[in-house]
């Protein structure tokens, strides 16, 4: 980390990925030249730049700039400050190139989910040791400076809960099922007509992204080290378009809602299908919008929303970053030091939460009084029972229980294959209160 | 400012203040020492306090800290590198301690939103030439990080607009309006009675405050010197409740709602009510919720909300200010030097838009038809209009206008006051695009 923020020295730039977000970030360098040296008290510049090939047509001159064919190069060179990783994956040239650029002795600016929870812990160290930052606004929830906000903003409070619906796919997907009446596979093919999904779709649809930056989150929120692998995941592949309209028409809208909280048990971090209230700020989040919630003992509750991809926002981010460094700002890399954060193990979801249940029953005498009388045996008390029609040898039945722990719940949804009354699995979504 | 982020040495505050929000702040620095420790990397200590009387009750301890009878002494003290000022007041003891604390060195933290619209300039040069900061998060929006949103998080980007509903009381009254069908005066009463009011009720609902906050976020938004006294302000004092309905059945609320934008004839700054769409976040704010709307030109928009005043939310933000300062962050009160900040004058709003007029005609023959050619004289075209009653002799008339200009607009409202056909002064509300 070379602090010239007092000196007046530009700020160096060496930019590698050259896809959307990293054009979106050499536009607004140029473009907002001026305005950013007033603000930063220096000049921010690119010097050097890299990516897979060196011919594409980007629609911008990139000629003043020095090119690397490798990142790992680039995050060397002596006439970058700042290395800004864009070009994502949790291995390969991304890892490579970023413990490069600390070993070096380079700020890094990343907008890397994947790279961050997979890796977090050892590059957070590593950045600390060798006294240089590790910055990542741009990872999660796009524009929305919520890592700032997390980080800094709020950093007098014990943060109590984080949620946030921070994959634009999968909220484009349920809300247009909500608005249209479509189902989920001909949204889904219309995604990925649109580019809309990831390469590997299952980041999107498997709710893998979101649940990335919601472990970046929770390692801030609660001072624990980076864990991904303890987020409990479920996708939204599940989600029928009845599932859509009998949650409206109970007020309800089905999200793809991260959630991480400290219980008595562990760090708890889901990201799954939930109900919220269609009244509520994340009931009301419409396309490819994202939302963070983020609630704190003096805080109560904060609510960010902005645009969650694109190449303006992401740059924004990535900007956003860029400009702390060029003011000199510096914190380690969670908030705290990397070394303070304890580890933690997942724990299943403690908190009671009503549930939303839907199955399919087979046509059989007394199926409805096993199905009562398995979610009896697991402790699960009914609110709301709901046959829909009686078509052919199966039946759709809604079910809303009573709060019920996750633990008792999966013990009901196991009863339930037993009885040879249930066709195929049930689909359970928890409503939650936000 | 004397920098020891690094040497691990605590931060020592000052408290001038000991308000609901002086409370909050040593209830947090108490509550969580070990957090704020952990990621200041340091500790953050109190050493003295101040505020009018030393032996009210204020339900905590204040004997491990020192007392000053006079905030300028407070302010002075070498026991205290942050002076936090939370007294509140455009002139007088806020105005003479923060002056005090930065000739002698200190850092400042406060949530003087009317010191900052009255004297930021000249409070921004000196801690500037001083070396000192000077830091207000709790100054807009109670506990929304907004300053910090604006100032850093999205400091890549032009901004082109901001908006905000910042005044908690207001939005209260307005909301319970809507809510409850009483009207403005019983609400006024009850605000009054809730201690919901400032001691000049005014503040509140003539806009004042919301336009302290306004005026603020200019200043940054724009690199403007702060201009209070070119925000017009309007206060929501002549909305009746057959405004909130006629706005509810064309799908709008009504809101006290900012607008900021840097426009060719100047810096547009307006504080006054609004029909907002019902759908738009703005228009779901309920109570004393604040938002913050922030659009730039890569950012697209972003969308704060939270809670805009009491103990906790407002205490939140002033440690927010605190750790930063722990944490060694320093950039000009503004976001630019003072020294480069550009004198504005106001614009009236400049950009046309459609407006709700209410007026009362009186029963005169020709009536309407005189109306509707002062309106067409002026070039303000009436898009829907609609006599409500004939009751006795007075007859109230709601119009919506396409879009106009202010300037067309209050032609048009000086030549109806010369019809002798219009009973008072027409109320007329912008319908504003968010």
């Amino acid at each position: 980390m070379s602090d010239k923020s007092a000196s007046g020295a530009p700020l160096r730039l060496g930019i590698a990925g050259l896809g959307t977000v990293g054009i979106g970030v050499v536009k607004i360098i140029r473009r907002q030249a001026q305005l950013l040296k007033a603000r930063a008290g220096r000049p921010v510049v690119i010097t050097a730049v890299s990516a897979r090939s060196k011919d594409k047509d980007r629609g911008i001159d990139l000629s003043g700039y020095a090119w690397e064919d490798d990142a790992v190069d680039l995050a060397k060179r002596d006439d970058v400050d700042v290395f800004v990783e864009l070009m994502g994956g949790h291995d390969g040239p991304a890892k490579a190139s970023v413990e490069a650029a600390i070993a070096a002795g380079k700020d890094i600016v990343t907008a890397n989910k994947a790279l961050l929870a997979h890796h977090g812990q050892e590059l957070a160290l590593a950045a600390e040791d060798a006294g240089v930052r590790l910055r990542y606004e741009a990872a999660v929830a796009g524009g929305i400076p919520v890592i700032k906000a997390l980080t800094e903003g709020l950093a007098g409070n014990d943060i109590t809960r984080v949620m946030g619906v921070m994959n634009g796919t999968c909220n484009y997907i349920l809300t247009q099922m909500q608005a249209t009446g479509r189902g989920y596979n001909a949204l889904f093919e219309e995604c990925a007509e649109l580019g809309y999904l990831e390469a590997d779709p299952n980041l999107d649809v498997g709710g893998i992204d979101a649940g990335h930056k919601l472990a970046i989150l929770s390692s801030i929120a609660f001072g624990t080290q980076i864990n991904f692998d303890a987020v409990e995941l479920e996708g939204i592949q599940r989600i029928q378009l009845e599932d859509i309209e009998h949650a409206a028409e109970m007020g309800f809208r089905i999200k793809l809602l991260g959630v991480a909280q400290m219980t008595g048990r562990g760090l708890e971090q889901r990201m799954s299908p939930c109900l919220v209230p269609e009244a509520s700020p994340l009931g009301q989040l419409e396309g490819g919008t994202n939302m963070v919630v983020i609630e704190g003992d003096a805080i109560e509750q904060v609510v960010l929303r902005g645009p969650g991809a694109g190449e303006g926002p992401t740059a924004s981010a990535v900007m956003g970053d860029v400009m702390d460094i060029a003011r000199g700002f510096a914190l380690p890399t969670f908030g705290q030091p990397a070394r303070t954060l304890r580890p933690v193990n997942g724990a299943k979801a403690a908190k009671p939460a009503p549930y939303y249940i839907r199955m399919t029953l087979l046509d059989k005498p007394g199926a409805l009084a096993k199905v009562a009388a398995v979610l009896g045996d697991a402790a699960v008390s009914i609110d709301r029972m709901r046959q829909i029609s009686h078509e052919k040898e199966r039946a759709p039945v809604l079910i809303v229980t009573h709060k019920c722990t996750r633990d008792a719940l999966d013990t009901a949804l196991s009863g339930l294959a037993k009885t040879g009354v249930v066709d195929g699995e049930p689909v359970a979504i928890r409503i939650e209160k936000v």
